[in-house]
């Protein structure tokens, strides 16, 4: 952030009144620019014991596997938001059921949240930010495609959970991973 | 938002290519600038069936009682904010628990995150943003003051389950208040 988005202004980095982080701020109107963490909200649509997964077709990760997940919108529910991910990402229909699994993922400062959901119909087709739309057993999973760590936790935490039979929401927080692979 | 962060252009509202939501974007040099919810985390302190509430020193709500609680940071997790907040509000260090609640309030773009937590001792007292803390039982809580729809939700939930004897994570969503009431 080099410019503020109320007045035009350069904007500098310093610590508020009262605050105790450096904040982007505008010496001309005033404004102080907050920075906080985004949410990604996504589903495991599930149908007769198989999940949904999209092949990416837009990077970060191009040709790798994932829910459908993606950023939250101003104005929705994380439930809503999930469905609309499922929507746009798989052309899918879902009715989204508990909340599954949220993974801190520091780091990028993101928050990670994952419904389960129960599969509508089969008149699935890739959107347009996918290339390839499936469902998989647990014994299909692509696990060395899975394009990214919390969606990889996520599957494994659901399949485990399958086993014995009850699934527990479960909170989890990510460390960054190690030099040349992606969070 | 009228100017560009990034080039200090005026923005225009128009949907980007693969988009379906208007947002602010930049003709000169092509940046978008996405809006997306904030998360607003707090805790529940309790020490011997007590909870540790602040009354607010700043708007909105002055002089309304709350939880602990505020904008979760960039670089943090969910549960490292919880602490930060109670420490600041309240300079009262806890052992964070369990998430207890998660309140999506669509209509102000934010999700509310509240933990339990143990009280680690009873040195607390106001930090900047409160007149007052102090420790309820139950039958003590200023219902009529609390400041904000999500704590008092949340504290209902918080004494119902442990009448039940048993805490259990719970998802809401909140609709838009009566007017003239604050979310």
């Amino acid at each position: 952030m080099k410019f503020c988005s109320n007045c035009g202004s350069t904007v500098e980095l310093r610590i508020p009144a009262g605050d105790s982080l450096p904040r982007h701020t505008c010496a001309s109107c005033g404004s102080i620019h907050y920075l906080n963490p985004k949410i990604i909200v996504g589903a495991i649509p599930e149908w007769e014991g198989r999940v949904l997964l999209c092949r990416r077709a837009i990077e970060p990760r191009h040709g790798f596997w994932t829910l459908p997940a993606g950023f939250m919108e101003n104005a929705e529910t994380t439930a809503q938001a999930a469905a609309r991910e499922t929507l746009e990402e798989a052309c899918a229909r879902i009715e989204v059921g508990d909340m599954f699994t949220l993974i801190n993922v520091p780091h990028i400062s993101q928050v990670h949240i994952v419904y389960r959901a129960r599969l509508l119909d089969l008149d699935f087709r890739p959107g347009e930010e996918s290339l390839d739309v499936a469902l998989f057993a647990e014994d299909e999973i692509p696990w060395d495609e899975i394009a990214f760590r919390t969606i990889a936790l996520t599957l494994r935490r659901y399949f485990d959970d399958r086993r014995l039979g009850a699934f527990d929401f479960q909170v989890e927080d990510l460390t960054p991973p190690p030099p040349a692979e992606l969070a």
